[in-house]
Formats: C-alpha cells, structure tokens, sequence
C-alpha cells in the first residue's frame, strides 16, 4: 500500500464515511477542535483533510459554522433495498427506517436523540480503566447475570428512583428489546393474552405478534393507562402481562399520575398478573418521576432500563430489575439462548457510571430535552397543531393537525420535501386502522421550513 | 474518597478480582511486564501491588514463575447460588458450569480455550483505529445487517474457506448462539421435526426445546453423521432443518470426511431441508479444511461463524451467512428482537481483522492446539482410554475409560480432585441415558495429577 500522509488518510476516512451514510448530507462535520481531540492530529493535518475534501466536492465550508456534506456527494454502493409493498407499513418498516436516514432528510420520526446530544460523553476515553478492573475476564463469557460491578451500580441507579434491589435481583441485558424478548419468552405461550397500551411502543407489538400472544388495547390516555377498559380486560381474560411505560410514553410522551400508578399495582395484586415497565427513557426525566416499581419494590412489576438513549446505541447496554426468582430464571434463560451479554461493553458503561461524569451528562442532557421540548410545544401551538400530552421534558410529542384524518397522507405529503415522520396507525396494536396522530421528535421540531410546512399543509 | 498511591490502586483492584473470582485460586498473576504494560504503570508500582497482597495474603510468590493467588484466598461474597437439584443435570446446569469456576478446579470440562491462548491480542491497543471509523456511529443502532465493514471482512475470510458470498449474504449476532437462536425462530415453529446429531452441541438443544421442536437423532460418526440413520428420518419425517458442526465438532472432535460432506448436500437438495453449519472453531482448523457450504455455496445451507473462541468471548460478535432472501429475512428479525448488535464491538473484531496481525494469532493458537492435541492423545492412550477420533487439532477430545459406564459416576469421583469434566449424557439429545463418553478439552489434559487420578480409576 501506498503511504499516505495523516492528512490523506484522515480526508480518506471521511470520505469513506461521507460515502457509506455516517454522515449524511447537511450534517455538520466534526469541529477542528473535535477532530483534533477525537484523532489526535495537529491542526494543520485536519485542516489540510478537510480542504481537501472540499476540493473534491464532497464537502462545503459554512462561515464560523464548519464543514458540511455537500448535496450530491456520491452515495456508496451498498443501498439499503428496496423495501417490499407488502410489509411497507408494518413494524418492520419503522424499524427499517429507524436505520436508513434519508440524505438531507429530518428524522422527525425517529425514535432517537441528535448523536451531538451524546457526544460529550467520551467513549474512547476509558480503556486503561475498563482494562484495570480486570485483564482475563475480557475475553471470557461473563456471569450469567452480568457484569457485577455494573449491576453494583445499577443498585444506585434503582435506589435513586426508590426502588430497593439487590445485585441479584437484576440480569443485564443486549438494550431493553432484548430485555423484552426475554421476558416474553419466558411468560408467554401461543395464544396467550397480554395487555399493552395503545397507542404503545410498536417494536413490542412485532415480538408479541412473533410469539403468537393475543394483545388486548388499553386506551392510552394523558395520565396513564385507561383503568375502566384495562378492569374490563382483566374480568373477561386472565392476562398475565401488562407491558407499560408509565414515563415518558413511546409515543405520546405523558407521564403516568401518581394515582393511576397506585391504582395499577393494586390491579396487579387483585388480578395477579405482572407488570412490565419499560422505562428507556428514565434518563431524560427526573429522578422524581413516579414509577410503579417504586410502588410495589419489584413485587409484581419487572423494571427494565436501557442505556441505548443516553449513553449509545452501539453499546447495547440494558437491564431488567425484578424478584430475585424472575432475575434467576430470566438469567437462565439468557444464558441458554445468548451465552451472555457483553463484558466490554457492560464495563465501558460501568466505568462510565463510575468515571464519566455521568450525572453531568445527565443534567445537560435533561437541559437540552427541556429546551427543546418547550420550544416544539410552542412550535406545534404556533400552527394551531393539537398536542395529546404537554410534558416538561420528553424526546416525543404526540400531535394531530387540522384536516389530517390519516397520518399516512401526510407522512407521503412530507416525505418529498425532506420531512421524515413517524404516522400514528404504526403505533396502534392493530395497525390497520386510520389515525390521524403522528410523533415527532422534539429534537427535530424547531425547524422554520417544518414550520412553514405544516402549517400550508392544515390550511 | 481518601486518596490512593498508583501501588495501592493496583492491589486493591486486583484483590477485589481474587474475591470475586476473575483470578483463580492457582492462577497465576499478570507478569511485572504485562502487567507494566497493560496499566500502564512502572516496575516499583506493579512490585509494590505484588507484595501487598503477598502480605495480605492473598498471593503467593513462586520462584522465577510469578505470583499466584493462594489457597484460601478470601472469596467475594456474591457466590453463585446452590442448584436446585431438578435441573442439576441438564443444558443449564452444564452453561452454568462454564461460567463458575471451581477454585483450584481444573476446567477439563470447559469448551474454552485457555485465556493465556488468547491474550497477545491485545483489545485495547486499537481504541485510535476504532474512533477513525466514525464517531459518530458510535452512538447509533448499527446497520441492521451489521457493521459494513466487518462484514466486507468476513466476504473475504469465507472465500479463504472457497465460500463465495457478498456482504448483503452476511448478518452478524451476538456470537453463534444468538445465530442459532435467530435461525431457530425464523424456521421452526412448536412441533416442527429437526434433524441433530447425537452427541451434539447441548445449548442447541435446549433452545430447540424451547420452541417445542421435535429433535430427531442423527448418530455423529468419527467422520460425520450416519447417513443411514438421516436417510431414514427424510424418509419418515419432513424435517426443515439439519444443524451439524462439520468440523472440529463439539463434543466430539471429529471433522466430516469429503465424501460424506457431498451426500449430505446432495441429500439436502432432494428432501429440501436446510443445513446449518455452525463453525464455531473454524480458526481453530485449517482453512482448508472441508466446508459444506463450500460444496454448495450457501445454497442450501447456512454457514454460522463465531469470534468468540478466537478472540474473545466479552465481545460477543458472530454472523450467519447465507443464500441473499434467507440473510434479509434473519437481518429483519434480528431488528424486531434485538434492534441491532454492537456498533463498538463489531468494529473492533474489524480492526483486529485489519490490523491486528490476526493471522498470525490464529497460527499460533493452531500451533498451542495442535502440541496440545498430541500430548493429550498419548496422554490418553498411556492410560488406555478410548478416544472416539483422533484429529491432528481439536479443542475436544471424546474419550471413554476402561470399566465406566456411566460417566457421571465418574464426573462424581473427580469433582473433589479437583477435575470437573464434561459427562457424555448431556450432549445427547435425550439426557436421560446413561453414557459412557466424556468430553476433554486438550488444553488441560496434559496433566501428571489427572494422569494418575484416571490411570487408577480405570484399574
């Protein structure tokens, strides 16, 4: 191989990423002081890499802004196919759209916080202390229930939300979708009942639909399940699962009530079924928001957490917090299907805890989700949009425009002008039917053209 | 948080992995170089950490070989809990097995390699190259196919084994396991017949009775399965599926012979059944050694590859490959369960593949393997065991003593000498049987007090 200079190399390695999709089209490219940071070349070399991907087009410099990918940068050659008609709408599709960005596209409908949002915390930063908590051990499988010094501190986390643990009362897990596999795997047959909310979080309904469950609808409303439907459900079936997400609700971003989080684990008690709480926002909201765990301290409630959204994706870090019998057969059941998760990963995340300031990443985070909330809120008022819930903090709205009946209309109406929506019959447990609600993602939602949009589109 | 000297940090770490049993009772202690080397710390900090714990007695210096932790180290108070004797027996107790060390145990039983086999390479050396790759990405859910990257890799590692396959034919999981299961639960629903060779890989069985398969038996001869006994369940069952292990096959050792590897795809083509590969020791062979997805070129077949064995287990990075419309499908269900792998651990495997001079890794764990092999063959011939096959390199050796008939009476007699092995029983697909076969990792075999211990049993 020819020998490149460091700044061949660095514009080459962009220019990689720039085809294959890492960066799309608009996305600012690292800082100078990032880059040097990150890769630890003089600035010179940064600035002699990025030059040069300017002269190739495939980047443009905005005045004190950084450089940009530039609108027509050659794509790689690896596209993502075409997706089949016939399940163009089903949960597969979200999912698939949660992977695939649109070059220039907003991704409104994502599930998902801006990457700036979590760059600060340093994922390259901890190698010398993920490598001192223990040489051997990173290259066997790990305890059945994970990595126990993160599951030390997992203990914290649970304490901080008022819910009382032990080490061995929590098995970690490959993100908290993997948490709800294996929960599903391990209390539901085929043709079983299973309660979920609806609106809900769809890639759950896909896994429930793959175990052959039968999902009976709990009208989600803005605090908390709809308890009059859920008792009828209760008297007239014998679910033994109620999957909830009583904070920050995929997709309606409300809060579950004190009351009604009562009134739930009192239910679970009668009724004697298990309540599954998917909190994998818990780190945007505060440490004070009800929780039904808290309630019940794991009696009939499964906890499960994820760092996905506040650390990184690319770790697949969560956990499931329960009764030390569940925890022990849930391990087992782990262990038996996936060996066991990831020790690298589950001490990056504990060295993090540990190391990484993670509580000021926290705050900065909350401040940003704040922020932005409150100015989508206004965004949405602004064009006269209904919003279902007004939460003070969540990375979702749920909202519904004038004269849109159907959110699919309006998802084929954005698309062509580089808006990405997520439409609301995704949501919905059967997923047939018209809705005419849609999430946004308040990151994205401050946007004067979405704005301008919208706004033309409910005339 | 009172302040700590660099020496004080070090010994206090490494006591706290004596406790919890990263380093065994017997094992030896990084040496003052490595350990310089991975900390990152100098001579007098490594000797002033040794010799605190040599005070505090947790270990022991032995002339010109290094500290080792000593008999009667305190252990951590999180034990694994006592079995319950229901299950004393059967897959979980054997996984779990893999994961609790007996202190001072000699690990024969283990379907590891020795972690020493594994450590010149290094995991934290390429922090640099992973960042280079893209940060951004670091944080997202990866491609829902797996990191491109790698899987460009993994193109060019199956055509070394003459598997033509493109990167769109790649899906990458949390190791083998996470594979099979993927492949369990795209193909087989609850009463489906599948095809197994008995003694087989005992954790497929028990995912496959997990999702109510019916397993029919297909005896492993020492050069593949017994093609009339698989004649006859095509004939009397339409099974969808055959999951072999063709080469070093676990427990058993053996390697599928030319000719036998060729019936079975032709077989696979007539009763149209789908053959699963899964190749998890293939560095551990050399790369010519026969493939049946070589012979057929992944047409009706499914090739499942592992890096845990070779690299690392803490990873937890695998891949299926196969036919374009078969990957597409398993890559979607693998986004509906697990959302993705690891962005960050995928993407060190790919610089290992890249830069980490892996091939020369691979060679010298073929060389460990192969001196290993050898001397546990005439180790085992010196006492006059029968081995079931004798191949130049396998991690496994299937063995069966004079006068045993039961290898779990045997199992008994070693446990308080310090040897746990594999009993045959649990590798057959019906566990109930008595079974006079045990399953021997080399890596351990060659050892005087074993020796002994079996040349007595066997009077």
């Amino acid at each position: 191989m020819a020998r490149q200079t460091l700044a061949e190399q660095l514009a080459a390695s962009l220019a990689e990423q720039i085809g294959n999709g890492t960066y799309r089209i608009g996305e600012r490219l690292p800082s100078l002081r990032e880059c040097m940071r990150l890769f630890g070349h003089s600035k010179n070399t940064v600035i002699n890499a990025y030059e040069s991907l300017a002269s190739q087009g495939l980047v443009e410099p905005r005045h004190g802004q950084g450089f940009f990918v530039k609108q027509g940068a050659p794509r790689s050659n690896e596209p993502e196919e075409p997706l089949p008609y016939t399940r163009a709408m089903d949960t597969i599709w979200l999912m698939r759209q949660q992977f695939v960005r649109e070059p220039g596209h907003s991704p409104l409908g994502e599930g998902f916080p801006p990457v700036e949002w979590l760059m600060d915390m340093r994922l390259d930063k901890f190698t010398r202390q993920i490598m001192r908590t223990g040489v051997t051990t990173l290259f066997r499988y790990g305890n059945r229930l994970g990595n126990a010094s993160l599951r030390q501190h997992l203990v914290q986390k649970l304490a901080s939300y008022a819910i009382t643990a032990s080490p061995r009362q929590i098995v970690t897990t490959h993100g908290a979708n993997h948490a709800l596999d294996l929960i599903i795997r391990r209390f539901i047959a085929p043709g079983d009942s299973v309660l979920v909310e609806d609106p809900g979080y769809y890639p759950l309904f896909g896994k429930l639909q793959l175990q052959g469950a039968r999902m009976l609808s709990v009208p989600r409303l803005a605090d908390g399940p709809d308890i009059e439907v859920l008792e009828q459900h209760l008297r007239l079936h014998k679910p033994k699962l109620f999957f909830i997400q009583s904070v920050g609700h995929n997709p309606t971003g409300s809060d579950i009530s004190p009351s009604k989080a009562h009134r739930l684990v009192q239910l679970a008690e009668e009724h004697n079924f298990l309540l599954v709480d998917d909190d994998a926002m818990a780190d945007f909201k505060p440490a004070a928001a009800i929780k039904v765990s808290a309630l019940d301290q794991l009696q009939r409630s499964l906890y499960v957490g994820s760092f996905s959204k506040s650390v990184s994706a690319a770790l697949r870090v969560g956990f499931i917090a329960g009764s030390k019998e569940v925890i022990d057969e849930l391990g087992d059941l782990k262990m038996l299907l996936h060996t066991s998760t990831s020790e690298l990963c589950e001490r990056t995340v504990d060295v993090i805890l540990t190391e990484g300031h993670f509580l000021r990443h926290v705050i900065r985070l909350q401040e940003r989700l704040k922020a932005a909330t409150s100015a989508g809120l206004q965004m949405l008022d602004g064009i006269g949009a209904e919003v279902f819930a007004r939460p003070e903090q969540s990375l979702y709205l749920w909202a519904r425009f004038a004269h849109v009946d159907d959110a699919r209309e309006l998802t084929r109406q954005l698309l062509p002008k580089g808006f990405m929506i997520a439409p609301g019959h995704i949501f919905a447990p059967e997923q047939a039917r018209v809705n005419p609600w849609t999430r946004l993602n308040v990151a994205y939602l401050n946007d004067a053209l979405l704005k301008a949009v919208l706004g033309r589109e409910a005339e």
